[in-house]
């Protein structure tokens, strides 16, 4: 077991059922805020918006809203963001939503403050990988939604459509939120479709860590911890959206990923999935990491590459006397089923089995890096293969 | 399962086997630290001291060496430091030792910047518990031994020996160190009695958040972790000292209880500890939480308080099918024969029986706020009572 880690998620994380309700009562990083929401209108509709309003006003800040980010976010719509922030004196920025969300406010944090483009910073791709100039605006987050983990960590995935390139942004401390509330009250309303989705997002998080090169003894303890709530609670969430501790277990699975992948580095299957959507961006990021997971987990199963992390996992999933890495494969289609995603195809999202040799050519120049974090070596040829196999 | 929770420790921790290499190529939060120490001799004979100085010069900063923190660590030796800070000009602390220098780092920081005495802003006993006014010092903790937690918590406990009083000082974000090593590199030197000592008070940091009426998912995921650790590797640690593994595994069980700790209250223990070693000031603080944690513990256990938590302690522990709270009492004894400490007497540091009552009412007048943490209700005659029955 690795026993050296770096943590530091600095987060200050209010977690919890009813904790929307401290918002109010905590010393915010600013005197006014840039609002930023989805362009849809679930905040809206369910209540959430104007709640954080209230707390908003409560804690005695103004506000800018601003409601332009959507799926898979693009460079155009952080940078209008950030544009918006410094039209209207921003000096923080609350960001309310899910993924899409939370993850552009990392980007936006940073082009409030820095000159050029996001993709002057970006590393990886066509990106400069130039260093930030300026400190960011401090971030604020709530989360409307379990998936990303980016509510407690500095890092936020955001996509060039020109260039067919979806990047993680990020990774320097200045842009871990100060403040993250994640209140599963909020999540009650999210469709079962998307929670399991969502779900999987966070469950793979967990998994991709538990099999990196760079896993070490404090994200294994709580990685193996999320998995086991993922695997107990999700498809409960996903039969029965009001079921408060279901939402309460997988909210907590999925914030922990938060830290979980700032201790140890997810591997390729997220590369891989930021290439499907790059080049399809309808297709949500949990769906595109349900496709292909199968076949990448298996992969890595056949080579035995990290036999014993596999076996533990599939303990925690339900199969208690697991003693082969297949038990994980097992346990990992077992809880598809139960969350009714099993039969996701990618030919319903305007993909053909032709793309694979692009997809993966597309996974390593963009984000390459997480190919190191494998538990074993993974060629072009390999990842091709996996999207092949992965292809219905 | 308690699943709401307020995670705030915000230090930067870099944790392993040659961490303090890293010290001088990170961005220190000032640009002269007051390099606060003990007054003892193992940091400059052991090599430790040096290391540190030649890594704060890499790193481009200033510093003035203050070594005058003892154990069981006053008041005036904190305003001491303190006023050394401030003559100096210094604008971070870096504390490098055991739980004693660590601990007072805290209350030094915060006196550094603050008016008057320690004891305006300590809350219990005499304490006037005053807000603090001005921001404190930023803190580095470099930790020599694995017992306090405080190297990445915002608590520090000191002695007010007028007042026999020894009362735990912080709990706010503000004090939360910045940056924290913990290299166990650096404790292969501390004597077997003292590993032992520290490594029970890393155990019982955790063992009664796992107790505590606050404890919630994470804190019980990560206490579960550290006392399976503990348990395992420190009679390894105490019979070889140079064994890293065993070093690493317990620094990294204590290191944990600073985040356990600081998501869930202690219990009473910790009180009637510091009462033992306010009237007593040559008791080093593990040695009197062992002295009275058989007694402690066998109160709840005897009350089934908390059953299900002491046998999830017990099968961690070693005893893999624990099926009552008595196992956790034969886990923990088997515990101190191992590590030579099961015959600890506190005639030996001069109490005498009749000052059971004593210690109770000290334990509560200066630290009550962790009787109401205590899994059931604990008079002050409850309590009297376990002194009295732990006494040899």
């Amino acid at each position: 077991m690795n026993m050296n880690f770096n943590l530091f998620t600095s987060t200050n994380l209010l977690f919890g059922t009813g904790m929307l309700n401290e918002l109010g009562k905590q010393k915010l990083p600013g005197k006014k805020a840039l609002l930023l929401i989805s362009n849809g209108k679930s905040t809206r509709e369910n209540g959430t918006l104007n709640k954080v309003q209230k707390q908003l006003e409560e804690a005695g800040v103004e506000y800018t809203l601003c409601a332009n980010i959507h799926e898979n976010p693009t460079k155009e719509v952080v940078m209008e963001a950030a544009s918006t922030a410094k039209k209207n004196s921003c000096d923080f920025i609350v960001a309310l939503g899910g993924g899409a969300v939370l993850d552009s406010s990392i980007a936006v944090a940073a082009m409030a403050t820095n000159p050029g483009d996001l993709w002057d910073y970006v590393a990886g791709g066509t990106g400069k990988a130039k260093p930030l100039i300026s400190k960011p605006l401090p971030i604020v987050t709530i989360a409307t939604t379990s998936g990303t983990g980016s509510e407690i960590n500095c890092w936020g995935v955001i996509s060039n459509n020109e260039a067919n390139e979806k990047i993680g942004f990020g990774g320097v401390p200045e842009l871990n939120p100060v403040l993250s509330i994640v209140d599963p009250t909020l999540m009650l309303t999210v469709p079962a479709k998307y929670t399991a989705y969502q779900g999987f997002d966070a469950l793979f998080h967990n998994t991709e860590v538990m099999i990196s090169k760079d896993i070490n003894i404090l994200s294994e303890t709580i990685a193996l911890s999320a998995i086991e709530n993922i695997a107990k609670y999700l498809p409960i969430a996903v039969k029965n959206g009001n079921d408060i501790e279901a939402r309460e277990r997988v909210a907590y699975a999925s914030t922990m990923a938060g830290i979980t992948m700032q201790l140890t580095s997810t591997t390729a299957k997220h590369s891989m999935e930021h290439a499907m959507s790059a080049y399809h961006s309808n297709l949500p990021h949990g769906a595109g990491l349900i496709m292909i997971s199968n076949e990448f987990y298996k992969f890595f199963i056949d080579k035995h590459a990290c036999d014993e992390q596999f076996i533990k996992m599939a303990k925690v999933m339900g199969i208690k006397d697991a003693d082969k890495p297949e038990d994980f494969l097992t346990a990992l289609y077992n809880l598809q089923k139960e969350c009714n995603v099993e039969n996701l195809k990618m030919s319903n999202y305007g993909f053909t089995i032709d793309e694979a040799d692009t997809l993966a050519t597309n996974a390593r120049e963009t984000m390459g890096g997480l190919f190191l974090a494998n538990p074993c070596e993974m060629t072009h040829e390999d990842c091709a293969e996996i999207f092949r196999k992965s292809y219905r």
